[in-house]
């Protein structure tokens, strides 16, 4: 897939979250929110970091924005398919894009979100996938912790 | 409606947290957990106080339970009917029963719920009825910024 310089800048900020992650010990995966061509804000998983269950990198990005309103111009970038949290509140504050990196590693609501008319586009970025697939490999008491059950 | 002790006090704790909240200035809406006649964990709405988005009553509530693996045999309980971000954390997080206090003034998640398998019981509590509908009239501005649209 060919991606546009907006595409590749919102991709890149997710990712280098999800690479944040990684390097504090953390599971990496992050989440940028995006503005026409300006990300506004970006956050990555805090399970290990905070002892969070509910910060996932598309919750720590949307908390970034504090008291935001209105989502109604926004795309989510993540660098992993979204949970039932995630993709929940993906519907509940009108994100009307999603861009999903990888649903190799994790997958299953797309069509939930589909259906209460999000739109979303899977990259299958092969970073992404094989990042999270090294660490799931390395840590899999963790990856079962977050989201794996 | 007659209650067992069990939700009383379930009931009770979460009613207890929205009060806390409206002391606070917040927006007065509680949760808590129950494991057998125990609260394990309590919380409410957090966006005045902390500035947050994401800390619902219902997501306060379980964030306060640190890294818990198991919820399956967790009852959440909730002043006001969950919202789809809310709504999608129990089933991420496998809460299998959830009380919602009433749904007047919020509701319409309880069908979702119910087709992934939880069980919802809603009491129609005229004290939680009547919290909610002062709070809303006195201040509309914060509950559309909150839930409302």
């Amino acid at each position: 897939m060919v991606l546009d310089e907006t595409t590749k800048k919102g991709l890149a900020a997710a990712v280098a979250e999800a690479r944040k992650g990684l390097e504090q010990g953390g599971i990496p995966i992050g989440s940028s929110l995006m503005l026409g061509d300006e990300v506004i804000a970006a956050g990555h998983n805090q399970r290990v970091q905070k002892g969070s269950q509910i910060l996932h990198g598309e919750m720590a990005a949307i908390e970034a924005c504090g008291r935001r309103r209105d989502y109604g111009q926004v795309t989510l970038f993540t660098t992993l398919s979204p949970c039932m949290m995630c993709a929940g509140t993906i519907v509940q504050f009108g994100i009307p894009r999603v861009i999903v990196a990888e649903n190799q590693n994790f997958g299953g609501n797309e069509e939930f979100l589909r259906s209460r008319g999000v739109e979303v586009t899977v990259l299958n970025d092969p970073e992404c996938i094989e990042m999270m697939r090294g660490f799931i490999a390395a840590h899999p008491e963790l990856w079962d912790e977050d989201i794996g059950d």
